[in-house]
């Protein structure tokens, strides 16, 4: 095992951004006095989230900020999820939900084990602040950042990938991708990077069609962190 | 008190880079059988800092990481510090030095009440991978890693100073530089980041003569990381 470094993908892996924004929409439903369908909302506000970035990996759009990104479409689907009329402070908050999306339970305890032996980042399209804001929130104790904006791209783009494993210092043989979704490892593992595939049954909900198991021999597969943690001996 | 996050000067300001080349060095003469002067090694190399940045600062040379310039710098003194003849293993390991510094004694538990309150993020013209080693080695508590090398650029260019705002996604005037040199608190205060001084006399040993006391009149100066604790009511 030479692996130094392992990067995580957040969205999905790490933390659960359904049930995160499920749980913050029902706060949102009483303080403004709406019924919001939370489970809605965040599937639809996720589903605009590839095609965004999509624009931009395909060069169409120059490099703009998940932020902005998840802002746009917000603004879009608001009106479909009785978010019309609300003052520019509270859409700014409710748009921040992704920085506090809570960790799934396994999350902090397995990352807390691997820290002791390995680098630990996230690799995500999340921003810089978004995941430093998040990580100080729920504890993910990383030892550094690491977001596409940093190399103004969004993953699958190779650049993310090779750009973390130089800012690193490694081989990119030396870094291990962590990710719930089989792309991510895909396009990590054709770069050289070591995988390792963490099963989300439920990220997007009990009816989940994708990524409900490995679709290649990556080189590790497991439940949870604290799996990937036993796994790797930590 | 509006402040957000602090950033902070690595070299000098958290850690004691003299005194552990000194360190180190004694343990070098040891293991290779030399008669290292290890305060003459450190201070030699630590002459070739500025004005290595400085050629790229200039434009006269493209970004070069600081890894390679304190390695080039080793390379030329080396001959004068009974360094010759090493193999390359152990000279990057020497070179790799300024990974492993070690912070003052009041520098961790100071960061780790700061955290509290703040997020912290070392702001140094040291590269992402070293200053993610330094902090994984001596348990500095950062919440992210800030570096010019993320900007291709050395304090103090404003890039670096407005590329750390940037990725915090705060308005500098949320950002305060905390450094024990004068110059990059004013090349901060200048871009209306505010400023915290931390007196380090014997950063350079005990001959020391510059940065003794502030140079102008910044927002807070202070004797340690738990005095700016102290003040900062953290």
């Amino acid at each position: 095992m030479e692996v130094e470094a392992l990067v995580f993908d957040v969205f999905g892996t790490c933390v659960d951004w359904r049930g995160s924004i499920i749980r913050e929409a029902a706060r949102w439903s009483r303080q403004h006095a709406r019924n919001i369908d939370g489970a809605g909302l965040a599937d639809a506000w996720r589903a605009g989230y590839d095609p965004a970035m999509e624009e931009i990996r395909s060069g169409r759009r120059g490099f703009t900020p998940l932020d902005t990104l998840h802002r746009e479409n917000l603004n879009r689907i608001a009106p479909n999820f009785g978010l019309s009329g609300l003052d520019e402070a509270t859409l700014a908050n409710i748009n921040r939900v992704w920085h506090r999306l809570d960790p799934w339970p396994d999350t902090v305890p397995g990352l807390r084990r691997l820290r002791a032996k390995f680098l630990l980042a996230p690799l995500s399209n999340g921003g810089v602040a978004l995941l430093t804001r998040m990580a100080k929130r729920a504890g993910l104790p990383w030892d550094l950042i690491l977001s596409g904006e940093l190399f103004e791209g969004y993953k699958p783009e190779s650049k993310v990938y090779l750009g973390a494993a130089r800012l690193l210092d490694l081989p990119s043989s030396k870094v291990m991708m962590v990710a719930a979704h089989n792309g991510d490892l895909a396009a990590a593992s054709k770069l050289g990077l070591r995988t390792a595939f963490v099963h989300r049954p439920t990220e997007y909900g009990p009816a989940q069609t994708t990524d409900l198991a490995p679709s290649q021999k990556w080189d590790y597969a497991v439940d949870s962190m604290e799996a990937l943690a036993d796994t790797l001996a930590c």
